[in-house]
């Protein structure tokens, strides 16, 4: 297989200009490796893995392949604890709780943003390559990153945050257009109906920045992929076509959702985890509305909805559950 | 220049598989003619056209060109007046008929959908190519057109919307992608937070019917039509970039909008005429929220806003004016 652009394959040492985006509800190490060794860039999402776990994850996926292999981070700022927003939170959600039969949690998990002891554990780890989500960690993190031989790569979902991103030392830039699954990674912006889509952004971005540029939303075959390279783009990150591989840890109501979805069946909410993402409508983006007003800051959305997610599953009903998928659902489901 | 599909290029015959497309707002005969003579497909959208003066038209066209050309018609269900509805929408904009000195109108325009003596001119006009937004008109109309020999294009924003087009009688079917400009062609679905970009629908699209499919939304130079042709497109239909052209007719307020828009500039809102579309956010569109419970049946919303747009332009604000724009904006400017 012959590439047109080396760059990013240079870049990233990798034989494929195909990176398996990195998907906290589904990655398992198993995927990272088969990635790997097939010559694309397997990521593992660190975002529900505590920093103290992170070596073991990685020396896990290290056992298995000798390929370079990324680590990707959720790097929010960080968040106060907000009591009243929260139980505005929760009884905004009471009729589910009455309704499954499931207790109200008392107060919601605060998720730490990454900090000088994820950076340890990071840098301890040594991946080839580090790629974060919602913009970057403070500059002083940055410096230590890339002290440590690390390719830095972030997500842009308008020009603006590209030509940010460059300025912050980022190796490339993955251009995230609205078709994506999974949460937005706008760190300069907040507007979810000005976000733009992949075959408009990537062009703009590729204009507006020196580094290489990865494609990323509505991309799951090859002719996704070769539209991406037309465009300008240097390699593609595809993340909804690998949550249909035997790697993927997708509860049973998300598979079948999958199975089922159409095109338009997904669209972008923040009710599942107080950020903007991608996933198959279901009853409580429908009920709640895609943003709510009493919806809590990132992460603290999540542990209210949670209880009823499971409760829910339980019957086999997917109505309170976050079903992250990227609108080429249908290009996924293979023959 | 060969082009790899001759699908379209046959069933248009034109030089090139790019559609100028229909644009109401600033589409001219000369711009038809000019893109015809260049090996294009030239559109002359009737938004703004009545019945009797279609003739007229496509005589001051056709003396000047002996390609094919395309006639553009809105296809929208009839809509019945509805005052108390607009007595509510003029409500709404009270504020902004005081602000700006000018007296709210009295009565909205129908503008009447597609019919009888519309299909007429049509037919009397005999351009080689029909395309219809929002759908098509009934079926005995349809099958008039087709036994005029037009060629019968519509535009699907779904699969489900495509496979509906093909199942009732069009020769191909343009798929429009979130990142469009003007008027969302929707008609099976109402649901503007699930509408798919251009790069994850048009595979889909393609997959789904036999009829060669043409990409819209976010095209807007050679980069943008070689990734609508990997993506397995026959052809492309392009807006904005038309609209910098001399031979369109742009307002002074909508042309230094275009100027100064970036990837990120637009969004689709209804307030504007009824039917959602998208447009450079600008001031109306912040305050009332992009698709206001008020607001009237299409077309009807906007005669009550057309005065404030008028008022506001002669002060050299866009505040109150529908600039439409699709989100390549950044590309269609050139050198």
């Amino acid at each position: 297989m012959r590439w047109p652009d080396r760059r990013l394959l240079d870049l990233l040492q990798v034989e494929h200009p195909i990176i398996q985006a990195p998907m906290g509800s589904c990655t398992t190490p198993e995927m990272v490796v088969a990635v790997a060794e097939a010559g694309g860039l397997g990521s593992f999402s660190t975002a529900r893995t505590p920093a103290n776990e992170i070596g073991e994850v990685v020396a896990a996926i290290r056992a298995r392949t000798r390929k370079p292999i990324n680590l990707n981070f959720f790097c929010h700022a960080e968040v106060k604890p907000d009591p009243i927003r929260d139980d505005a939170w929760r009884r905004r959600l009471a009729r589910y709780y009455v309704e499954l039969g499931v207790d109200a949690p008392g107060t919601s998990a605060i998720r730490d943003p990454f900090d000088a002891e994820m950076c340890d554990a990071l840098v301890a780890a040594a991946p080839e390559i580090v790629s974060f989500h919602f913009g970057l960690p403070d500059a002083s993190l940055v410096r230590r990153i890339k002290d440590a031989g690390c390719v830095l790569l972030s997500s842009a979902t308008t020009v603006e945050e590209a030509r940010w991103l460059e300025h912050h030392g980022v190796d490339a830039v993955i251009a995230q257009g609205a078709e994506a699954g999974g949460h937005r990674g706008m760190f300069l912006t907040t507007d979810v109906a000005t976000q733009v889509g992949t075959l408009a952004l990537v062009p703009q971005v590729v204009d507006a920045v020196e580094v290489p540029v990865i494609a990323a939303g509505g991309i799951a075959d090859g002719r996704g992929i070769a539209a991406a390279l037309a465009l300008g783009a240097s390699g593609v990150q595809c993340g909804t076509a690998y949550m249909f591989c035997p790697e993927a840890t997708v509860s049973p109501v998300h598979r079948i959702a999958l199975r089922a979805a159409r095109d338009d069946s997904t669209a972008i909410s923040s009710v599942f985890t107080g950020r903007p993402a991608r996933s198959i409508a279901n009853r409580l983006m429908r009920e709640l509305g895609p943003h709510p007003d009493a919806v809590p800051q990132f992460p603290m959305a999540s542990a209210a909805v949670r209880p009823l997610a499971q409760a829910a599953e339980t019957k086999g009903s997917p109505d309170f559950t976050q079903l992250y998928a990227g609108q080429a659902v249908t290009l996924c489901r293979g023959a």
